[in-house]
C-alpha cells in the first residue's frame, strides 16, 4: 500500500481532520495522481451529515479534482508521468450493461462506483476522495487536462460542470434555443456559461435581484427575479429548456410555466420525491426530467469545449487546511461559486 | 333558439334523462350538426359525478361526436348541408394567445371552451354537449370527416385518438421508434393502432395476462405484463416512448424504468398531482410529461392519418337510450373499447 495525507470525518464530527490514509498499489490499469485541486461540493455537505448520523468508518470527501500523474501502471501507454489530469465523482462501472457500453458510465445498472463513499469493485475497500494529496485511479477514468485550462478552475468542472453540460447537450441547446437557468451557484453558474457558449440565448431565473450584473457578465442576456409574478409571467412559455440548479426543494410549478411548448425543466439541485400537477404538464406538453454526472465520453467532450470556449468556474481557492471553512460557508451560499482546495500545504508538516 | 332533445343530468342524480334542450340560433360562423353518433368518455363520468356533487344547472355530456351538417351561417363556405363532420372536446378558443396562434388550441392561455360544460365566449351560456340530436359549433371547430371512415367507429377519435396522436407526433414516433402502451382500453388500444402505423415497434403493457391476443391483433408485436417483475425487468430502458393511458392513480416508478435513456413518459390516463422520485429521472435522463385533447391542424392531420391508414376505435354502439347501461358498464371497464351511442332512436317519440 502507498501513503498519503488528506482531509477526514471520522463520524463522531463533522469536522475534517487531517490525517495519514492509504492508497492501493497500483493494479495495471491504474495511474498515481498527485492531486492539486480539489472542489467542494454540495454533495460534500450531504456525505458528512450522513456519515455523522450513522458515524462508521472513515469518510474522505473530494470528487471533482485535478492534478499531474506522478506513476502509471504497466497496462497504461495513454498517460505518463508528469500529465495533467482531470478526476470526476465515478472511478469505475461495470462496463458491460447497456448504460455503459452507451458510454453513460453514469447511469450503469449495477451502480458506477464513486470517487469516494462508494466500494472498489476489486477489493471491497470503500473509497475515500480527492481531499487528499494522492489518489489512484483506473487511467479510464481519468481525463487529460486540456491546455490553457486553469487546473484550479477546471476542478468544479468534473462534477458542476458535466452535471448541466449532460442535459444541455441531450436536449440539443444550440444556436437558436432559449435557455434559462435556475439558480445561480455552482451548477447554474456554469450553466450559464455553456449555454451561452452553445449559442443560446440564456436567462438567469434567480431570487436575488442584485444578481443581475453577474448574469450578464456570466454570459446571460435576461434576467428574471422568481418573487416577482409579473417577470414570470412576462416568460411564461418561453424557454425550450430549464436548468433548475436550484438546490433546496421547491414547488416546480412557476418554472413549468416558463417551458416552452414540447420543453423541458430538467430538475439537477436535489435528490427525492416530487410532486407535480400533471396539468402542469399537460398544457404545453412540457417535460420533467433530470440529470447527473457524466459518462466519460461526454465528460472528455466537455473538457474540449471548455477549451475551446475559454470555460471554467469561477472559484476561490482556499489552502486545504481551511476546508472546514470553505464547507461552513458552502452551507450558507457565501461562495461565488465554488471553493476549490489547495491541496499542496498538504506537503508541509505541522 | 332552436329546440331538440338530449340526454341531461340534473344534478339530483348521475342518471340521465331524455329532455328537450334549446341551441343557439346560428351564427355567421356556425354550423348545425345532426348528431348521428357520440363517444363514451371517463370524461363523461368525471363531470357527471362532479355534477352531481355541486347540483347546479343542467349537464348534457358528450364531446367526440359525428353527424351531418344541416345548415350553415351566412359565412360559412366550406361546408355545405349534407356533409358528414365530426367534433370533439373543443368548440372555441381565444385565437389570439401565443398558444392559439401556434395551432395549439387547445392550450389556450384563455383556456378553450369545452364543448360541455364549458361557457360559450359570446353569450355566456354553458355549454351543452354532444348526447344531443343536434349541435351548433363554429365551422372552424368542425372537421370534414374523410371518406372510408365509419362514422360511428370514427367518433372516439375526436377525444380519445387524438389525445394520445398529439404525444405520438410531438415526440417524433415513426420507423425505428420503440413505443410502450400501459394501459389497453379506449385511449391505449388507438394508441396502439396509431403507433403501429406510424411505424413504431409498439408493445402493450397491461395488468392483465388474457389482453395479449388482442393486443397482437391491435398491431402489437410485444406483451409485458405489469405485475410481473421479471417480464418488466426484460424491457428496461427499452422504449422511446411509454404512453401511459392509465385511468387510475398508479406509481409512475415502474414505467419510468421501462423509458429508454432520454426517452419518455407520457402520463395520459389521469389529472392531479402525481409524485416521483427525482432518482427516476436522473438515470437515463428521462422525461415525464402529459398531453391532452389536441389543436384545430393536429386533429385534421390525424383524421387524415386515420384515413389513409384505416384506423377508427373498436367501439360497442348502443342506442342512445342506453347511456346509463354504458355508462355503468364503463365504470367498471366493460367495455372494448369504447362505447358509442346511436343518436337516431332520439328522433323517436315515446
Amino acid at each position: 500500500m502507498r501513503s498519503t495525507t488528506g482531509w477526514q470525518a471520522d463520524g463522531a464530527t463533522r469536522t475534517l481532520r487531517r490525517t495519514t490514509l492509504e492508497r492501493r498499489d497500483l493494479r495495471p490499469d491504474d495511474i498515481a495522481v498527485r492531486v492539486e485541486y480539489c472542489g467542494v461540493c454540495h454533495t460534500d455537505l450531504h456525505a458528512l451529515q450522513a456519515h455523522t448520523d450513522d458515524a462508521n468508518g472513515m469518510l474522505v470527501p473530494g470528487h471533482e479534482f485535478t492534478g499531474v500523474v506522478t506513476e502509471v501502471g504497466d497496462a497504461v501507454s495513454g498517460f505518463t508521468a508528469g500529465d495533467a489530469v482531470a478526476v470526476g465523482n465515478i472511478v469505475d462501472s461495470c462496463g458491460t450493461c447497456p448504460m455503459c457500453r452507451a458510454g453513460q458510465e453514469n447511469f450503469c445498472r449495477e451502480f458506477p462506483t464513486l470517487t469516494y463513499g462508494g466500494t472498489d469493485r476489486q477489493d471491497g475497500s470503500t473509497t475515500l476522495g480527492g481531499y487528499s494529496r494522492e489518489y489512484v485511479v483506473d487511467h479510464q477514468f481519468a481525463y487529460r487536462l486540456p491546455a490553457g485550462l486553469d487546473p484550479a478552475a477546471t476542478a468544479p468542472l468534473l462534477c458542476a460542470g458535466v452535471t448541466v453540460w449532460e442535459p444541455l447537450r441531450a436536449l440539443g441547446v444550440g444556436p437558436g434555443s432559449t435557455v434559462a437557468v435556475a439558480g445561480l451557484g455552482g451548477l447554474g453558474h456554469l450553466a450559464v456559461k455553456m449555454a451561452a457558449a452553445l449559442g443560446a440565448t440564456t436567462t438567469v431565473i434567480s431570487r436575488t435581484p442584485d444578481k443581475a450584473d453577474e448574469a450578464r457578465e456570466l454570459g446571460a442576456t435576461g434576467f428574471v427575479v422568481s418573487t416577482d409574478p409579473r417577470q414570470l409571467e412576462a416568460v411564461r412559455d418561453r424557454f425550450d429548456v430549464v436548468i433548475d440548479t436550484i438546490s433546496a426543494p421547491h414547488d416546480l410549478a412557476p418554472y413549468l410555466r416558463v417551458v416552452a411548448m414540447d420543453g423541458t425543466l430538467s430538475h439537477l439541485g436535489h435528490l427525492g420525491p416530487v410532486t407535480v400537477d400533471t396539468i402542469d404538464l399537460l398544457i404545453g406538453r412540457k417535460k420533467l426530467s433530470s440529470a447527473g454526472s457524466g459518462g466519460r465520453s461526454s465528460t472528455a467532450a466537455m473538457l474540449r469545449f471548455c477549451a475551446e470556449h475559454h470555460i471554467t468556474a469561477d472559484v476561490e481557492v482556499l489552502p486545504s487546511s481551511q476546508v472546514n471553512t470553505a464547507l461552513e460557508r458552502l452551507e450558507r451560499n457565501d461562495v461565488r461559486y465554488r471553493f476549490v482546495l489547495d491541496m499542496s500545504d498538504l506537503d508541509l508538516d505541522y
